[in-house]
């Protein structure tokens, strides 16, 4: 891998350029993006120069595509007619099915590895990229053929990062994020949302730090999220049903305590595990 | 206000010792705690001698209750007998309306002062004392009588901290909190619980930062909880009901992207206002 164009260069694309040029990197890294992106990311050392989409395609070794879901959807198949043989494109999307699917019908799946970044930040924007954005951080990738080298050198640079590579299929990486992503995201939104509508006055005013935390991922813009749900949405609905279901089992226990203290332990052990 | 007994020397007791003597109390303050709590808030000065419930009862000025509300409830009543008529009492407990009502069997009605700071920490105990804890937070007062000049010095002392007294009625106070911090509390560990028991072996490494944020509440010891949900259990089943409702909201509305917009927008104007 001696090329490679951030298509996007954002939050994570800005990062994933930091990221490569921290970890020892020698090659060209192009990006494609908007004006503004390309002269902030520049300025920054995210990128090294600009490119337009076509010309990555016919030229560049990796392209990696941070955009919203939809726009990488319609990039895919805007640069399937030009792109060289030798190329690999992956990718930085929140779900991964409709992505991969979308790489089968432009009829470059031998070429497409799918990835998501389990790594992000309240702040947008090539501004807030960080270089050690994917530190000590998950990366799924979901590979759907055999690979080529490309591949591999993409992951040694992705384990140089510092972050923890799992290779998953593009179906249970959609489920597993229904669940611990695109469920809290629901959740957080849902619970500001009743206090929002609430007549209380003091609803906006008596509470204590553990409602600024239940209400971080509230402040997410939905441009970013219409796109994951619309993507990824039976998972969501079966991730929302049993939550569902498991907040009527707690509701009931607040008359049995021994339930109830069952309930907050095994959520406790679950809380402390995830943070180890 | 020359002498104060703190009755349980825990993070809210001990912090309110230090705060105390941070904002320039020249009395003498008195804790009721294990050996093991007194000793530490003797060595932090959150304390300054150690006292028996009885003898705080009969001579000191402010009885500061910052017990579990099960071991308030029972403080209340054991110390009634021996109260000096002169005595203010107050209490940090989470819920209001079965203390004040406890203090009325016991026919101290006159002399309590119901209160609740709405701050706090994931850390427990004397050790993680702070004077700073009640800055910048609301703190609670539910008189239910017209008060006396003690009334109006502790209020002074609170206010000096940096806290906001904000005056409300014992049941306002506890529709409130059922919305505002039991729910969220119920949501955390029904969404730990719901992923704890989830099949899938990712659903514990691969997620985002947005999961961290959502189950910090679910660490809660349930010792604490089993006494707070205990005597507000009518409020917090109304408030998991509203919940549920606006959750099944956003779920219809995955799939109207104008209402989906809606919502994530009002729940987002709410997140960043509770954040200034």
């Amino acid at each position: 891998m001696e090329t490679i164009a951030i298509v996007g260069v954002g939050l994570i694309g800005g990062s994933f350029g930091l990221a490569l040029r921290r970890a020892g990197f020698k090659g060209k890294i192009f990006g494609v993006s908007s004006p503004a992106s390309i002269q902030a990311a520049l300025v920054m050392g995210a990128i090294d120069a600009p490119i337009s989409l076509r010309e990555a395609a016919q030229t560049v070794d990796v392209l990696y595509l941070s955009q919203p879901i939809n726009q990488i959807l319609e990039t895919i198949t805007v640069l399937a007619p030009d792109l060289h043989p030798g190329a690999l494109i992956t990718d930085a999307g929140s779900t991964k099915q409709v992505i991969v699917k979308r790489a089968e019908e432009a009829g470059i799946a031998e070429q497409f590895l799918g990835g998501h970044p389990m790594a992000g930040k309240e702040k947008r924007g090539v501004q807030a990229a960080d270089a050690e954005l994917f530190a000590g951080r998950p990366y799924v990738l979901t590979p759907t053929t055999s690979g080529t080298t490309l591949h591999e050198e993409l992951k040694s640079w992705i384990t140089a990062f510092g972050a923890q590579v799992v290779t998953m299929s593009p179906e249970n990486h959609d489920s597993t994020v229904a669940s611990t992503s695109h469920l809290p995201q629901l959740i957080s939104t849902a619970l500001a949302l009743t206090l929002a509508d609430d007549p209380n006055p003091f609803a906006s005013n008596i509470f204590g730090p553990g409602l600024i935390d239940m209400t971080r991922l509230a402040l997410s813009s939905p441009d970013v999220w219409m796109s994951v749900l619309d993507t990824n949405r039976p998972a969501v609905r079966r991730a929302l049903t049993r939550f569902v279901e498991y907040l009527g089992k707690v509701e009931i226990a607040l008359d049995k305590h021994s339930d109830l203290e069952q309930y907050f332990s095994s959520a406790s052990e679950y809380a402390s595990r995830i943070r180890k």
